[in-house]
Parts: structure tokens; C-alpha cells; sequence
């Protein structure tokens, strides 16, 4: 039932209006935001209707209701022209949030003509989940690392080449990108897949892993017919169902293909995919959920994994920006900087009955004294992710599709431990190794290559490239309980880029694609995780969460690198932030069809902008269609 | 394949070893514990086999595998006759965590003779998930509100009168209980459901929503067919499907029916199950999901709810001690207080290859200094969460089961946010309203009713009975802009006990089941959430938290109640709290047989309890149960 969606009576001049319109699934939003609260009885939603799941699919591809793809459109606002010449008054305009999406809106809408305040909630920096440990920026940070040259991400790391606002607007920008390599390469930029995978005690490079998977399918007690096939390619199988509903397809059919995909699988978790359709076991699912990270979200969206798996091909190129992403943020920054209002963070959104809108902010209270501001405009631009709209009250009340969406959208948590070393050890060969262990004492090599080295951290940061004092007492008797298991020392590492896969609490380290300028040391991501594996991670201060991300290096690489380590570390838990809630909109099975059409629909002056009101959560890219298609919005509105 | 659980060969002296041994369901365990790690290939898991359910189906009825309740001898242990003679040497026994399961270990053991140290992460309290918001007690707190008569609970609130051990025990250390009432009553005792449900802008009591919930269905856009059936009632048709598998049965019908919801259901959310068995849309799932407490958990697995339901039946009489569940701890802890060692977290557990155990902890690090200790001993229950486990070291590795057990078993969020007031206003009556009202200021009572009383927070903690200094300028601030969106007095509650629900982000309020003896005043559980919906609180320091709370309770009870506010509250965190890593194991789709047969199972010299051993997770009982069978184990072993 209902699976016609109505049509909103508004003009939809803009294929940005085009595509919400075409995203409303249920007759109440045709009411035209905000209905007397319950006083309207509303219809039953419809599941998951066609009409729905190619409203989703349109959404998926970036196209409005006649398979057109905004994306030229978009790119010319963004890159070229800006918004289009329009007659009428200039508005003024309220965005919420001053990352990505509401820096670009803000920059848009003012060259419009329109005026604009960016209400930021942190008191210190813009970028939202941009975020670049670093010493200076626009926010004037502390030096992070011992190394003052050094920086590491917090946040967005990496950009793929098939995004193309993003890496038009770093173009534009005249922001220079690098290679950020997703697998470990050779001096000349070649994958050599020289970085471990490290599961149930056996310790193997990928390269060898790819030609020999035996030893670690067997560890797993997979059957016989999955020992010998490699986790990527036993992944890569089990998502050819769905991928026949898409793969070739072009136009209307790749539409009505991804429509497909919603309807059967749209309810499903990975976890059922994997078993119902995919016939696995749950030993092939422990490995290709360890070695490819699947496992702490397999009770997540089916749809939200393969998504991630379709749209970025495994042969697709990432990017960094030299400097950090923060360098992106910067350069929004510089353009609006005058229009945006730091330590503001909305609390209360009340729209008047002849329109208008009121946003009731709070400061962050910093030396002790909270302050108030209200801001008013005629429109505003909410680029908060909905976890955080949780929170706020509006008045009058949000429709019902939107209340059920703020209150469930699901975010995920994702956590990153950062370690800084005084040498990049794993570009070494034995050669190095030997040469610098030997300099911390004669023989120190031999004693690590024996497993013979002692173990109760007295060799921490013990090289002489490290600075003195910032290894704490605590860190080392955290380190000497703690203690790794291995006691084995693998070869060398050898490789730039790239990083391990293991099942101890680390999860998954990367490191550095390029050496930063002038310096000898790097800063490894010594620990990246999500979901549960993530919410572990939380409960250590950073005391005992620096040695602990140590140790599980060490599992992987070897206890020797410990004489590099500076005693200096970062970590960011993006649940933990208090305006992020999340690293980003991760769906449950069901919200792309129940929940996603509700997400970026306008109500009267209130429009929704941020990464979660596209199918891109997480990245920099989705955040940029949600600028243009909002900003669009208010312009031609 | 491997449908047959293999036998352990160690001797089962007693049905808790039998209890254990007829979990094993994956043949790798049968090689008695820690196998060299991936040095043997183990087979393929057992997917939901007949035999993996039945063994699950016994440990939810708490059965031996001749499926004899093991309950009665539990009894005998836990409170009459301790443990049974026995031959052969003490033992030295390491307890992991003074929890209920460990202290209850640690007094059985000591009694039977045996030499025990209970190591406790915590620096000044026992009781883990017990835990108490008040002043004094064994931990020597602080008074937490403004009156230091007042208390509230943090962590476990009810027990219900169907849980034959703690009831037991409770009578056996002559610690008094009397009702807690889930469902609020008149100065009799009698269940009067005038608390209220506030959802979607409609406000009804209980008991109006019962006789007639069609305002509030529709509220929700229920089809038809429901908008005239209370939430409560849908659930149930819902759930008849599981039900018929088990109603009426007992003895092994009963097990086999259990072992049937679990192969039919095992691997199925509560989400799947509403909408492919009870045939639910989205909608009616909306509905009972806000009202019925199920929205955040949809995803979660069927069993873990349908268990809590199946269980505990709606008629159930739930329990609470005076002066706090933690008087309970008080005196678990008084018996084997000089056992304990509080400020030692266990970080590293290693098993010597000729028996024996060693854990190596750390303090908290109070007053800057973090304290390395190791401990020995022949065996050691481990009682720590399993989500907590994941980040201890075990040398040699545990088996595979458990491996993924610790990885995977997932722990959820829960959040209480606890405000004092100066006066118990939710048992009064109009009459006491305007007397207390116009006792502020002539005229106020009227003012509240008609929505004309400042909004501004200058009434905030302004009754006379209110002590002055607790709120905040902060408090002030955060309240004034946040602001209650209803204006709208809704009549007196004029309730005790019980509680409301509501869709604004409290969710679940519950008032105090009994006045605390000389006070006029009472704590209130103005939110309770789980999951998702307990992760976005956690997000607000305190000062906002407070004010922020209020507002959701006066959404539901009306402004005035502010007047009665002390300004002070407390908040608990379980997800946040280090030790705790989540309020308790809340089982993915499929967990229950795929991993929990693993997470009771001895391995050599360590044992395995907390209630995330039993099938009560979050109950004391299920710590009992698993206090017993591990030192029956440990005793006989």
C-alpha cells in the first residue's frame, strides 16, 4: 500500500528539489513539513514499495526522477559558476555545523548574494569529522608529536579519485594531492603487499597469504573448499548475488538494479547475507570478517557494506592532502571565516508561523560560564548528524518520517590510536634494523632476533633519536603488565603505505603513505577500529591506551620497534565527540528504505545537509552533494 | 556436521561440570583448553545443530544434560550446606572481580576450605554492577544529594520474586526486601496505571490508554486493524508464534522447545522477527517499539528479548532492598573483605605449563602512581565481562570458541540519569500543587496551569524545602535555552512507583517504589535508555545532563515540577564505566549458538563466571547461578 509517493506541490525548480521530492515515500510529508503534532492521523508507511527502493536507488546513483545525474549540475555550482542568477530578495541564512557541507553551503549561498552565519558548536575549530593532529592550522593547536613537523589524522584520511566533487573542489582550491596508499608499495609506488596479517597465532604477508592462504583458512577451521581460496576473493563471491542485480547495467536498468538489491537484501544484515544467501559457515565468516573487516558490523546493514563495495572498485585510487585533510578545512575555512560563529551550538530550533527561523544556542562553557546566543534567519541550512538532532528540540515538532529518523538512524562508533616513532621503522630493512639496534647497545639485535630482548619496557624509546621525558612511569608499568605475547621477530617490514590485519584488539594499523618533510620519524595509525572493537578501545585513558596500541604493533611487527617510540601518542574516539556522536550514519538492516527517504527532505525554512542526508556517509563527497542540493534549495526556494 | 558434542573426559563430579561439558559443541574442545595456538586446524563450527540448541536450551532452564533442574542443589550450596566434603589439598584461588559471582565464589571456597584472593579493578568499591548513588556504605561515598538520607541506584534496581537464588540468599544473610513496583499504585499497593505515555505530542495515562489507544495508534499511523489494540497486546499476539513452542510444556517437551526457538530463531533480530513472522509493518513496530521499550534493541537478537519475556512473566513480583541494592554488597563483602584486594585490574593472565595461574594487574593510579602487582594461585575464576576480556592478555591464548566469544559477544549501552527533588511531587494531589505552588509565590499554581509561568529557569529549585546553591548559573543556562516544548499542565500524577514512556529522548522515567524514611523529598529516574538511545546522553557533561533530564520529565509531568528540583542529580554511564564495558551482554542474531557454548567452559585452570555465563545477563541471578557452578567446579575439580 502507498507505494505511489506523493508529490510535493512546492516548485521544484532544481533537480536538488527534483530528487528530494522524489525521495518522499510517505503521504504526511506532502502536508508540507511539520503537521499539527499527531493531531493528523498518518497513514501506514509503506515497506519496501518499488517506488521506494528507486527513490533509495536514485539517491544511490546521484540522479533526480528522470535518471538524470545532478552530478554535471552540481559540479558546475561547485567548481564553476556557483549558484544560478536569480531574481528576489537575498535571504539570510542560518547553517548549522561548519563541516564541509555548511562551510561549502555558507561559501555558496554568499556569493549568491545571500547572507549567511555558520553556528559552529566547537570553540576552537572547524571541519566536523576533518580533523588532522597537527601543530597550528586555523585553530591554532599545540605542537602534538615530539617531532613539531609531524601530524596524523584523526579523522577523513583518504579520498578516492572516483569522487568527483571532492576532488574537483581540492583542484579549484589549488590544494595539491598525493597517492594515499590503501596497500603497501616499493619505493617506485608499486604494491608489494609486504604488510602482515596476523590471526590466531600465524603471522604471514599478504603477498604470501594471497599465493598460500592455507595455514591462516585452517586456523580458522574453515572447510576444505575455503582453505585454499583468499578471504578477498571468498568476500568477492559471496556479493556476486547481488552484484549480477547491478554489475553492466547503465541508465533506467542499473536504477532499477540497485532498486532490486534494495528489495531483496534492504531488511537483511551483512550477518544474513553471509549465511542465507552467501551459504557461508561460520568459520569462513570469522575469517573474512577478521582479515577484511566485516565482523563488528555484521549485525549492520547489508546494504551499507556493499554499497561501500560497488561504488569504490578495489583498483580505485585514494588520495591525501600534503599537510593533513585539516589543510581542506582551512581553505573552506578562509572563504566564510568572517561568517562563522565558533562555540555555538544549537540547542533549541523554533520556526515562526510566517516563517522565519530561531536557532537558541549554547557556548561550551570553557572557564566556567555558559553563555546563550539566539540567532535568527529566514531559512536555515541542519548539517548536524542526526544522532546529535536527537537532542535538540524543535518547535514545532519535526515531522513523523524525520522524529523516527533522528531518534534511529544508527551511528556508528570508530576509534583511532596514533603513535608516534622517532625512526620509520617499517620502511627498514634487516640492514637498518641491524645498524640502529646496534647503536642503542652492541648486540641489541641479536638479543630482539632471539626473543631475548627484556620484556619489561626498559627499551622503550631507548634508541637515540628519541627525545627524553615523555615516556611516563605509568606508560611503562602499563607496558611491563600488559606485556606482548609474540616473542618471535618477523623480518623486516619493508614498505610504505599500507598496513596490517590482525585479530587482536589493534584490529587494523596503517602507515604513512609519505614521509613528512625534513623528518625521519612517522606517525603510525597504530590502531583503527569500529562498532564494539572501537567502544573497547574507549574505556583506557591515554596512559595505558598508548602502551596497549604499542603492544598489539608489536604482536604484528615485533617487539623491537619499542626503542623508536616517543612516548607520544594520540587517540580519537568519534563517539566520544561530543558533537560528532559517531563516526558516521552507519544503517541497521531496514532504515535505507524505512528511514534514508525521510533523511534529506526539507521541512518549510528547515533544510538537512551533512554526509548522512546522502547514500556517502562518512565522506567528504556525500557531504558536498548535500551542500549543492541544499544551498540550491534555498537559493531557487 | 559435528551435531554430536563431544564429551570432555575430565570427570564431571557435579551437574555444574556437566552443565559445561554438555555446551561443548565444537570438537576442538574436547582437546581441554588452550590448544597450541593454530598449530592444529580445528573443523568446521556446528551451525544451529539439534545438539548445539538442546545444550543451549538446558542452560536456559538451568538443567544438567538429563535435563534435571540444577537448581535445588544450587540451593543447598549457595544456602544451607556450602559446598561438599571433599578430600585432597586446599586450593589457592584467584577471583577476578568483586561482583556478586565473585564474592559469593570467594565465601563459598573459603568456607570449604580453600585459600582465596579476590582481586577488584575498582580503587573503593565491590558489587560491579550493584551499585548505589548514596552516602557512606562500604565504599565510605559521599553524600550524593542535597539530603543525605537520599539514595538512588545506578546499577541493578529489581529482583524478581521467579529468581530462587538471590531471593534466597537475600533471606539466608536476613537482608529485608519489599516490593518494587514496576507498574506504579495507589497508597495501598494496588497497580493504578496513572503514570503517562507521552508519544508523538499525545499524552495519556496508562490505564486511559488501555481502555482506549486509539489516539495514540494513530498517532503512529497504525493499519487499522491496530488502532484499537494497546501496544502491550500486539506485542504478545507477536510473540505467540515463539510461544506455542514452549507454552505449557515441561520437563524435556519443554527443552525441546526451547531448543526449537532457538534453531528456528537463533539467528534472527527481534527486528526480522516482527516483520517476517508477526508479519509486523513499520508503523505498528514504531509503536510498540517506543512504548514496549524495543526500538533501540530491534536489531539485537529475538532470543535475548523473547527470553526476558518468556522468563519473567507480566505478573512477576519484583523486589528491592532498603537503603539500596547495595546493602546486598555491603554484605556479600563483609563476609570476605579480607580477601579482597581492591585497585588491582587484572591485565595479563598466564597458565603455567604445569598448572598453576598467574595474573598480573595494575592500580587505577590514584594520586599519579599506577601499581604493577602479580598474584598466583592453582586455579582463578575470571568474572570480568567478556567485553572487558578482550583487552586482557592470556598466555597461552585461549581456545578458538572462546577467542571469538571475547571478541564478538556484544555488551549493551544503558544510561540513568537521576534528578533529586525537595518534595515527592509526583504522589500529590491537585490540592498539594496549589498549596506547595502558591507557598513559592501567590498565584503560581494558576500561572502553571495556564502556561504563563516564565519558562526562563528563574523558577528552577524556587519552593521554600529547596536548599539553596545546588543549581548551577550553567544549569541555568543550558535549561533556558533547551526549554520544555510543552506548555501544558497535565493533571497531578498522584502516583507511587511505576513509571512512564515516552518518545523524547528520556524514553523511560521511574519514580520511587517508597518514600525514604524521613524525607519529604525523592529521587527520580528521570532516564533510563539502552543502545543507541543511552550513547547520545553520554555525550553532555553534567551540567547539562541535569537540566536537559528535567526538561524530558517536564515534558511528560508539566512544567511546575521544576520548583521541587535540588539541582543536584547523578548520572551512570555503563557503556562509559571502565570496568564495566557495557550494562551487560546483549546477544547479536545467531550469538546464542554460535557463541555462547564457548563462554561458560572451563579452559585448564581457569574458570569462567559473571552472569554473561548464565542466560540471565544483566540479573544477579545469573552471577549466583555462575558464583556456584564455577566453585563446584573449582571445589571438585
Amino acid at each position: 500500500m502507498n507505494s505511489q509517493p506523493s508529490r510535493r506541490t512546492v516548485v521544484a525548480a532544481a533537480g536538488a528539489t527534483s530528487l528530494t521530492a522524489a525521495l518522499i515515500a510517505a503521504p504526511q510529508a506532502a502536508a508540507l513539513a511539520r503537521p499539527p503534532l499527531a493531531a493528523t492521523p498518518v497513514a501506514p508507511a509503506a515497506d519496501t514499495s518499488w517506488e521506494t527502493c528507486l527513490a533509495v536507488a536514485r539517491a544511490i546513483l546521484v540522479l533526480d526522477e528522470n535518471d538524470t545525474s545532478l552530478i554535471p549540475r552540481y559540479s558546475q555550482i561547485l567548481l564553476k559558476g556557483g549558484l544560478p542568477r536569480r531574481r528576489g530578495r537575498a535571504k539570510k541564512v542560518l547553517i548549522l555545523g561548519a563541516g564541509p557541507a555548511g562551510l561549502v553551503a555558507a561559501h555558496l549561498l554568499r556569493r549568491a548574494g545571500h547572507e549567511v552565519v555558520v553556528i559552529e558548536a566547537n570553540g576552537n575549530r572547524v571541519g566536523g569529522r576533518i580533523k588532522t593532529f597537527r601543530a597550528g592550522g586555523h585553530e591554532g593547536a599545540e605542537q602534538p608529536f615530539t617531532d613539531p613537523r609531524q601530524y596524523a589524522e584523526a579523522g577523513a584520511m583518504r579520498i578516492p579519485d572516483s569522487h568527483p566533487l571532492v576532488t574537483g573542489l581540492l583542484d579549484s582550491l589549488g590544494l595539491k594531492r598525493r597517492r594515499f596508499y590503501l596497500a603497501d608499495v616499493d619505493a617506485s609506488g608499486k604494491p608489494v603487499y609486504r604488510t602482515w596479517i596476523l590471526v590466531n597465532g600465524v603471522r604471514v604477508r599478504r603477498a604470501g597469504y594471497r599465493k598460500n592462504p592455507r595455514v591462516v583458512n585452517r586456523s580458522f577451521g574453515v572447510p576444505k573448499k575455503y582453505e585454499d581460496v583468499p578471504a578477498a576473493d571468498i568476500v568477492r563471491a559471496a556479493l556476486a548475488p547481488a552484484r549480477t542485480l547491478i554489475d553492466g547495467k547503465q541508465g533506467k536498468d542499473l536504477v532499477e538494479g540497485w532498486a532490486r538489491v534494495l528489495q531483496r537484501y534492504g531488511s537483511w544484515s551483512m550477518f544474513r547475507y553471509l549465511t542465507e544467501e552467501a551459504k557461508l559457515d561460520e568459520r569462513t565468516i570469522d575469517l573474512i570478517g577478521t582479515i577484511e573487516n566485516m565482523t563488528s558490523r555484521l549485525h549492520l546493514s547489508f546494504v551499507h557494506s556493499f554499497l561501500s563495495a560497488a561504488l569504490i572498485s578495489p583498483d580505485t585510487a585514494f588520495y591525501e592532502l600534503p599537510g593533513g585533510t585539516a589543510t581542506l578545512a582551512d581553505a573552506l575555512y578562509a572563504r566564510v571565516r568572517d561568517a562563522v560563529r565558533l562555540d555555538r551550538r544549537a540547542v533549541r530550533i523554533e520556526c515562526g508561523p510566517s516563517g522565519g527561523v530561531r536557532v537558541h544556542t549554547v557556548s561550551e562553557g570553557r572557564e566556567g560560564k555558559v553563555v546563550q546566543e539566539t540567532f535568527t534567519g529566514d531559512e536555515a541550512i541542519i548539517t548536524v548528524p542526526y544522532s546529535g538532532l536527537r537532542h535538540v528540540t524543535f518547535a514545532p515538532a519535526l515531522s513523523y518520517g524525520k522524529r523516527r529518523a533522528v531518534t534511529e538512524l544508527h551511528y556508528d562508533a570508530a576509534t583511532k590510536v596514533l603513535l608516534e616513532f622517532s625512526r620509520r621503522w617499517w620502511e627498514f630493512t634487516e640492514q637498518d634494523w641491524k645498524r640502529e639496534l646496534d647503536a642503542v647497545r652492541p648486540g641489541l639485535y641479536e638479543a630482539y632476533r632471539l626473543g631475548k630482548a627484556p620484556a619489561d619496557g626498559s627499551l622503550l624509546g631507548s634508541h637515540p633519536s628519541v627525545p627524553k621525558g615523555h615516556i611516563s612511569d605509568g606508560q611503562r608499568v602499563h607496558y611491563a603488565a600488559h606485556r606482548a605475547v609474540q616473542r618471535d621477530q618477523p623480518q623486516a617490514a619493508q614498505v610504505i603505505g599500507g598496513g596490517s590485519a590482525t585479530d587482536n584488539p589493534n584490529r587494523f594499523m596503517f602507515e604513512p603513505s609519505h614521509p613528512v618533510q625534513g623528518s625521519k620519524g612517522g606517525v603510525l595509525l597504530a590502531s583503527y577500529s569500529w562498532s564494539d572493537d572501537a567502544l573497547k578501545w574507549d574505556s583506557f585513558d591515554d596512559e595505558e591506551r598508548y602502551p596497549r596500541a604499542l603492544g598489539g604493533v608489536q604482536d604484528v611487527y615485533g617487539q623491537r620497534i619499542e626503542v623508536f617510540y616517543t612516548g607520544v601518542g594520540r587517540t580519537q574516539s568519534w563517539m566520544r565527540d561530543p558533537y560528532a556522536y559517531g563516526e558516521a550514519s552507519v544503517l541497521l538492516p531496514g532504515q535505507h528504505t524505512e528511514l534514508f527517504p525521510h533523511v534529506p527532505l526539507a521541512e518549510g525554512p528547515l533544510h538537512f545537509a551533512g554526509c548522512h542526508t546522502s547514500i556517502k556517509p562518512a565522506w567528504i563527497e556525500g557531504a558536498l552533494e548535500s551542500a549543492v542540493r541544499t544551498s540550491l534549495a534555498v537559493h531557487t526556494g
